[in-house]
């Protein structure tokens, strides 16, 4: 898989504004470039590490005189190839653009470089009282950049929204270096066409961020979880529903399903689980805010639990909070047991589906044979659903992936939630939109980018 | 100002779709349709009242057809001109599409038709517990479809946010009679791109809305309301920006200025008002939420207010804080005695910046002898500057607009936060937004819209 050769003039002009040391060309140095958290591996044409929107405005200035296509990468923790370079090109890449360019905390906003890490901004917020809720799994290594280009979300994405949610503006580089600032600096703005939403989630193929400006709010007060364990495997889903229903709004709602219950059982986090051992899905529930609010709803939710007679346990300080989180975070490792290889989706159901999503992947479990996991952000009707297989089982698991994405449809829901589509969903965008839905994604690319250079290969069908 | 014909096909055709009744093309019965809150009044050829989708589709194909300018129209509490024919052309009027069409409690989600008044459904949500946060001032009479195309706020919206914070999806019909879903009814989405948000504020010039989806929240428990007088009229303004420091989220901050107080102390509302006649300024500040968080931030701000030694009273009771926001809510009619004519806009700049402006509209005040009142959403940094004049000073106030707006812009503001542009302020949008965003908003109207024929002559300039 070698690398697609670009303009040798275009690469001469890159080491002139940057410097030889911040453009790859060696294939032993590309290769660190060419996979991310997918099973993919596409060795880019050259890396670019620009340090500033001046440098950024003059490559895509260049990308469009040499018709190079622009990948834009973040930490690499993309789970669909988006940040890979499928068919060559130049992967731009943000870890020198990684400044925290100010905090108002009269405003309420924070205005970052695309190459801060989530978890470095959370702690910074954190020092003087803010908080930024978007939490995905990567959090601690992933970029605020690439958290805008999927729209990242995250157990606390319940009550406090994903990325898109948080975006007050951006400013964005498009091919040929014109600058387009997205909105005013403002809390509201009513001239131009809301379009910085359009951004988030765009996976790189609208425009290159140079600036990002995030509504932060105050730090809760209190955490305070509660770790249930079910002998129904559907019964957390029923739970969720019907606190949700009695106005409870929890920051967090993860579930663990039967499948990866058992991967958890035999894993590294066995001890915390053994009084658990007879039981079949958990459901994490966090709850936080005021302190005397967060303690009336932990009474309600304590008393709703008894009344059922459902096993748990509590957790109030944050150590001990963390720690129990330690179980939902090692999911991902534990399932290897289950299989060498796994294909893993993020379907959203409207909640109410989620008990019938999650019996006819049962059903589809049983039928094959293979391992199929369905744990993830219950509170969103987000599951993520992890196919596990040995190497001979991978037709049956493809095939499986297709049916569990039929349910998911007839169930009127998305074949993603978080993740995006980059290059691995691709095939099944036209399964679920329309071919008029699908023109009018042509048509908004090409008002942006109307020579296809940015991330062209990926998120929309052929 | 007659109306401008239009095919008489047309008419026959749509007279064939709706029946008779329900197309109007009497100049004597178009003229309630010619104005809306601006001082403008445009006849429309005709007149449609649609009552299902399916009737709104045959009519966007007939307006495609014969090329017919298609106006969405609300309430017609627009402040702009943006519900008008400005020349010619069909007003649709959704007066007929006013059902809400599902609760859904256990996703916290409601679908409505677009004429649903803003009024009816929070009335109706409350009988549920629930709540949708936007409120603008016509929150009575407006429609949410009117709310949508404006992307309208209201005082509760620096805690809540505004109309788009809230809109998860909508259905549009194009010219043509093609519908698009903007997004799946689910929580989350990551497939198409994040379109929705770019339907709300558009001013009916991108589609016209048959089914709007809206996220609600469980209904506050407690609300609070503090209004204070202060004798430094730029007091409140500094109030708030050191709240928002200490962590204190008003659910509204509305500023009432030195010259908007003196028209109220001269109103219906005097008598509220006796004891306030000394000072120069209000603030109302309400507080809500579960209850015990209430009372801790009640006792936050009471000490605030104490240690610097504000006059102030409390409401905690609905209808005792109700009879205090009709002192806010009579600020429109109050102005009256100000100036025979008024010129109304909705400025914003960052926070930070609000006092500066106060300041540099007063000095144009001082210069020019107008009365200018800059009410408003102090949380958001959105003014409510009203000119008020007598006819011969009309010239010196649409100058004075003019300075103002310069004002704004200068200090990295936007001339609107709410109202939109429609067609009154269609000249100012060059001096806000750079050629290449208009450009860029040329553009994605003619992906929806590729002939014009929605609303085509506001909001974008010529």
């Amino acid at each position: 898989m070698k690398s697609k050769p670009i303009p040798f003039e275009f690469i001469k002009s890159l080491e002139k504004l940057l410097g030889k040391d911040w453009v790859l060309t060696k294939e032993s140095d590309l290769l660190a470039y060419s996979y991310d958290s997918s099973s993919l591996i596409k060795i880019p044409s050259a890396v670019a590490f620009p340090e500033k929107k001046e440098e950024v405005i003059e490559i895509l200035k260049l990308a469009q005189k040499y018709k190079v296509p622009i990948i834009s990468r973040g930490a690499g923790t993309a789970t669909t190839g988006s940040p890979l370079a499928h068919k060559g090109g130049l992967v731009l890449c943000f870890s020198r653009m990684n400044r925290i360019l100010e905090l108002n905390e009269e405003e309420r906003i924070v205005i970052v470089e695309p190459g801060v890490l989530n978890g470095d901004l959370k702690k910074f917020l954190k020092k003087y009282g803010f908080f930024y809720p978007p939490d995905p799994a990567s959090f601690a290594y992933s970029t605020i950049g690439g958290n805008v280009a999927t729209g990242a979300g995250g157990p606390k994405c319940f009550k406090y929204g994903t990325t898109k949610d948080y975006v007050l503006a951006l400013e964005v580089v498009l091919p040929g270096g014109k600058v387009l600032k997205t909105a005013p600096y403002t809390l509201k703005a009513a001239v131009f066409y809301n379009i910085t939403p359009l951004f988030v989630g765009s996976e790189g193929t609208l425009g290159v961020f140079t600036e990002i400006v995030l509504k932060i709010i105050p730090l809760p007060e209190k955490r305070l979880l509660f770790l249930s364990a079910h002998k129904k495997e559907e019964k957390p889903l029923e739970i969720i529903s019907q606190l949700l229903k009695n106005k409870v709004t929890p920051a967090s709602a993860e579930f663990v399903d039967k499948t990866t219950f058992l991967a958890l059982l035999n894993s590294k986090q066995k001890d915390l689980l053994k009084n658990f051992a007879n039981f079949k899905a958990l459901l994490f529930l966090e709850l936080d805010g005021e302190e005397s609010a967060v303690d009336k709803e932990k009474s309600k939710v304590e008393k709703f639990y008894n009344d059922l007679g459902i096993f748990y346990i509590k957790a109030e300080e944050e150590e001990e909070i963390e720690r129990l989180w330690d179980i939902r975070r090692a999911i991902s490792p534990a399932l290897k047991i289950l299989g060498e290889k796994k294909i893993a989706d993020d379907v959203v159901v409207p909640r109410r589906f989620m008990k019938e999503l999650l019996f006819r992947i049962r059903k589809i479990e049983e039928e094959t044979g293979l391992n199929i996991c369905c744990f993830g952000h219950a509170g969103d009707g987000n599951f993520h659903v992890n196919i596990l297989f040995n190497p001979e089982k991978e037709k049956i698991a493809l095939k499986v992936r297709e049916e569990i994405i039929k349910e998911v449809l007839s169930l009127e829901g998305t074949i993603s939630g978080e993740h995006g589509i980059g290059y691995t969903k691709k095939s099944f965008v036209s399964w679920e939109l329309s071919p008029f839905q699908i023109e009018i994604m042509k048509k908004l690319k090409k008002v942006f980018d109307p020579d296809g250079i940015l991330n062209p290969h990926i998120k929309i069908p052929d």
